[in-house]
């Protein structure tokens, strides 16, 4: 698809980004002005990562990666895009004419979208020329670091739900086109199983569905004819939303409506709770609806869900058959960012490392290992450096090499092979990091090398750079490589 | 621009969304169906509305209008958006045929962008056939609840800098693409003066601005080079980001790199401290400054700020000459959504509400006039029916006609209009409910004839709907319009 665009433009699914390599930050064009001015054209890499989880999070679910490896395959500046920054006055020509041929020609090393992750454990790693590894930052944080946040939320109202149906509901509060698509999206991925985003359903191929707002209801003189007038125009799909004026009077409405599909060879496939004391209200309309013989009619319940109300609803023994959640799962209202970072770890083979305090990161190009139990659960992780030996021959390592010289190695998997992939990890997640409040910390270990190559650097960075500054410093390209680890 | 794209996208600055009518939510077509199917195409007006404020809000700004009445302007249902909702088999070839003629034909009255409005207030009011009303809903309240939200945790940012510069910097955990673009648009139109975002600068012609990551410091061998490089490079805009590993030795070199900029006639612009104890290193690094002649050298500070971090370090006296704000102000993190609905207040002259517990709307088409004392701050708002007379030729009516026919009333206002706008619309609000925390509730007065049509419409719909469902309803369409206010 990306063909019919410009060229520059970025497409996902049904968004078209034109001038798409400009959705960055400046400071990416101005560091690689000056990388380009000092020659610096050595290898970096990058890793993507988060650097700990937001209180109200046990574990992530990773997501982004098939947009940022079409974003990677396509980088390029338009001719429109050089004209922007040469207007600004700060570049020069020969920078502006390297950037009109600039391609994106690295390696990305990264676990699936679907995986399970924990704090500090890289998403990806990419390693390229640095100005191209550094000026896709922006990109690469943007697309991984909404579609982890939104797939991590989704998990739980799935998991909250115990085997429901949970059905996306929150398009209108997304926030804004491309969220409303993701969310869709990354909900399907963690095990909602429809949404109402009939965009979604275009592009992903996500099951659309719906039911009725209250203006639906309340455009009618009574809301029984509303009711009626669905009931006729979608026989074998309709669902009732009763709380309009009153619920338990609605509901009796339903029950009389569902006699009449009856009547006509036609079931009722459910109604819908949007407010009010829900497990009070669940309870009582199943029994008006089991006292009218309706019991294969299912309550569906919405309403400012998210994980906590799901659980406790069912806690509370509401017989709820399916969730529409919406606006706190769209937006991940408890835990709306998370502290994800792309950090520099490697630049000319040389291990590097910021220790800003709060913000310290881990040197090296890295992979993770993840052990598994008998049964298949995991066991713990393993955040060891790339290059050093696996711990363990049954130890998986969860990085894979997804892009090389720019080209995306293999097809990326359907969205349904995606949900799958994502549901078996939630399966082998221990149930006490999985569940919902107070749960355990999931196992990862730093390995003895990482561990060692960073005390080493943070000594070396320390002794050369919280000195006095040196009066006479060197040009870093007459310094010998220092403080880098024997590859 | 729109006239480039294929029928059925919508365009909003860089974004291309192909197939913009279906997103959407698959219930504004199936009510459509059926409003079609019961031939019901009388006119009806919606009206959209923040409920209630989030308890850290005490105003909002309004925004989001432009894209949606480019949305409104250009809305049809593509060829392959029908040939998509023919495949659900869920709609006869009638109403597709219907659908591919659809156009949005009506009137919309709103407030302009950037102005300053309270809970119940409608932002704007939709008046259009009932299909054509209903099925913009999602994307109505989409484009106007991301923007009203961005722009009203911005108003808050800049408020609490007391005029110094406000550099919107959170494309990277904005909610994707589209909110990262917002994020920088409504942070302008509440004050932020540039944004990092270049593909913004490009398509609003917001000021792009950066400085350097810590990515840059540490790809050098010493701190010092990469300061020196970036100065050698863009000796007219040099911040230096002095915490990479230790503030204060930093602020040495940077003294180092000024004085040597000074000698080739150039000044240092600033640094930026990202992390840390930031009151206490910016007045050790101001005094470092001052001591060593630099007084012109600006602090720049970022690092997860947002209204209150931002207002602690000016009560405490930190030397803070400008503010880079991303993430928590991008994602309105202590707020991140609104309960802002579009609800139906009148169909075919009748007027109608909801009732639902916790969710009740007020029936009828609106009209909000504002009050100002002698000073011109405000001093109070009056919600009334649309056509009751005003309570005072003083009073200022805030919604007007944007849109007649399907077509925009007048040309989109210069962003830049839009922010002087608001920037006059937040002086003008007293101080007390502007202030950041603990405000005062600014006073919204509800028309008498407003609540007593309230009243009366609720007493109406609970004796019709509260008592037991009848057995015997006749057809709306045979029935008598009731419950109606004389026009």
């Amino acid at each position: 698809m990306a063909m019919q665009e410009p060229p520059g433009a970025f497409v996902s699914g049904p968004l078209v980004v034109r001038d798409g390599s400009l959705f960055t930050d400046l400071y990416e064009i101005t560091m690689a002005a000056s990388y380009f001015r000092e020659r610096m054209g050595g290898s970096a890499t990058f890793s993507l990562f988060v650097r700990r989880l937001p209180k109200e999070r046990s574990f992530l679910i990773a997501a982004g990666l098939e947009d940022l490896l079409n974003y990677l395959r396509d980088f390029r500046f338009s001719d429109e895009a050089i004209r922007y920054l040469d207007a600004l006055n700060r570049f020069d020509d020969g920078f502006l004419d390297f950037l009109r041929d600039l391609r994106f020609t690295g390696e990305v090393r990264a676990v699936p979208e679907g995986t399970v992750i924990f704090a500090d454990e890289p998403l990806l790693e990419v390693t390229a020329p640095i100005i191209e590894a550094q000026i896709v930052e922006t990109a690469a944080i943007n697309f991984c670091h909404l579609q982890t946040l939104l797939a991590s939320k989704a998990a739980r109202c799935v998991i909250a739900a115990r085997g429901r149906p949970v059905v996306e509901f929150g398009l209108r509060r997304a926030h804004g086109i491309d969220a409303g698509m993701k969310a869709a999206r990354c909900a399907f991925i963690a095990g909602a199983t429809m949404s109402s985003n009939v965009l979604a359903g275009r592009y992903y191929g996500i099951p659309p569905t719906g039911t009725m707002a209250h203006s639906y209801v309340s455009a009618f003189l009574h809301e029984v004819e509303a009711f009626r007038a669905f009931a006729r125009a979608f026989p074998a799909n309709t669902i009732l939303l009763i709380d309009t004026y009153d619920t338990v009077a609605a509901a009796h409405k339903a029950v009389e409506v569902a006699k009449e599909m009856e009547a006509q060879g036609h079931k009722l496939a459910g109604v819908r709770l949007d407010s009010g004391d829900i497990t009070a209200l669940s309870q009582e309309v199943r029994r008006i609806l089991d006292g009218a013989g309706l019991h294969y009619v299912r309550i569906f319940v919405s309403g400012n869900l998210e994980e906590h109300t799901i659980d406790r609803f069912l806690e509370d023994g509401a017989p709820i058959d399916a969730f529409g959640v919406g606006t706190r799962m769209d937006v991940s209202a408890d835990a709306p960012y998370l502290d994800m970072a792309y950090k520099l770890v490697e630049y000319e083979g040389r291990n590097v490392l910021k220790i800003s305090t709060g913000k310290e990161t881990w040197a090296g190009e890295k992979q993770v290992y993840r052990f598994r139990d008998r049964s298949g659960r995991f066991g713990g992780d393993v955040l060891a450096l790339r290059d050093e030996p696996s711990p363990s021959a049954e130890a998986e390592p969860l990085l894979r090499t997804v892009m090389k010289s720019g080209r995306i190695v293999e097809p990326h998997p359907p969205l349904t092979a995606v949900r799958d992939y994502c549901a078996a990890q939630l399966a082998a997640l221990p149930e006490e990091v999985r569940r919902l409040r107070d749960a355990a910390t999931y196992p990862v270990r730093y390995s003895d090398r990482l561990v060692v190559l960073q005390r080493s650097l943070e000594d070396a960075v320390k002794a050369s750079e919280v000195a006095p500054a040196p009066r006479e410093a060197s040009r870093h390209s007459a310094d010998p490589p220092g403080g880098g680890r024997p590859r």
